[in-house]
């Protein structure tokens, strides 16, 4: 039998526009030269069906979406991502770079609507079973900055729709998240020119890929 | 300011095809002689957004659904439910009757699907914070009796395609968790003809309408 080395789980994450889709592709392009097969995945979505939940949970309605619920459907999502396309692809020893995870549902969830921080990690822990990133990307930006490139791009989604308010106490819970685990975030400054952040980034990776020894 | 009596919550619960929602309408009909405003729901459902997620869980799908996102979503769709329709008819006095509601995920997800029964406890309290329906009518068939029943009405959904195993390990379970709570549950024995079985709904319901005091 062949024993494959399991592959490792890079997210991405931060807060809206910070650049976390633009430099995922450079994240990539860094690591095909490495010759591992890489996995791009994003949350909530990932598998056709996380991606319906995806559209229902981004989508603005008329509904009131309750918080219970929002927090429910996240992991619903996250559960079909991590049974049909994370834990697999790790198996078979591939790399998985996903546009946001679990720390987004404590810093949206929990930072930014107040939802009790026990209850998200009981759902944490009810559906990743103990699975963690092994590295994270914490693009940070001022909420101001990162709204504005945001909009310039598509129409406000249900998120998006949000105040100043709501993403200034998501972006502190994200550093605060980053600040307590310091061996697995690395935090970008991302209001430079992307070619500083690239170079940032590329740091990073390097100083992951170097201390990862399996 | 007017004080209003909270109306009282009941649900009907059963395997496929023992008769739910034709008896549910002859609960109505017992109730409204009472000149109470009656709220008809059924789970999972019951608002806009909760039919959406009823219908990606019952569409059969190729993307196999992993246990604990069928879990989570049936706890989502509820949270919408219980916030946006089920309190706040409560609260302004009407009595809510649901096709189905929490008993059914212990029975379907618990008992049929083998998921740990304390997660669904934890789920349980973290969407319904105590709230409990005041009386269940469990409709108790045998499951092929009841699986013909129902197969001659539609094509089975992604539930009604299991096995008849299945089914015999739901039905112990809501027959398991009636015996724990004999005050909250009647079971009916739905093998006998309509009359006979409304005849027992009725007994049941002039029962618990007389012991019903506030
Ligand atoms: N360092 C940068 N300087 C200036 N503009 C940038 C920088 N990085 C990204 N952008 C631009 O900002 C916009 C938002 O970037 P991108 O879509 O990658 O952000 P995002 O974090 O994925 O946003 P969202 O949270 O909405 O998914 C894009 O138009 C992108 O070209
Ligand atoms: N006591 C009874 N005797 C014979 N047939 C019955 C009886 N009660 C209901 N039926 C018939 O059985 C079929 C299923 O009934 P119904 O749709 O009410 O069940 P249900 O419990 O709501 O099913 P489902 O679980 O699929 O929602 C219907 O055709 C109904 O007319
Ligand atoms: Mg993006
Ligand atoms: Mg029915």
């Amino acid at each position: 039998m062949n024993m494959v080395q399991r592959g490792r789980f890079i997210t991405v994450e931060g807060t809206e526009g910070v650049g976390k889709s633009t430099n995922i592709e450079f994240l990539c392009s860094l690591l095909k030269d490495k010759d591992i097969e890489i996995v791009l995945t994003r949350e909530p979505g990932g598998t056709p069906m996380a991606e319906e939940l995806r559209n229902m949970l981004l989508q603005p309605r008329e509904e009131s979406v309750s918080e219970d619920a929002e927090l429910l459907l996240m992991f619903a999502a996250r559960a079909q991502h991590l049974e049909n396309v994370i834990k697999p692809a790790l198996e078979r020893g591939a790399w998985v770079i996903s546009d946001r995870f679990t720390d987004a549902t404590f810093a949206y969830q929990g930072g930014g609507r107040g939802v009790d921080e026990n209850q998200i990690l009981m759902l944490e822990t009810l559906v990743q079973k103990g699975l963690q990133p092994d590295m994270t990307l914490l693009l940070d930006l001022d909420v101001e900055i990162g709204l504005k490139r945001a909009s310039a791009r598509s129409a406000p989604d249900r998120f998006e729709q949000e105040k100043v308010a709501f993403f200034e106490k998501v972006r502190a819970a994200y550093l605060a998240r980053a600040a307590n685990d310091p061996l697995r975030f690395a935090v970008i400054d991302a209001s430079v020119s992307l070619d500083a952040v690239q170079r940032q980034i590329a740091q990073a990776v390097n100083r992951f890929v170097e201390s990862d020894n399996g």
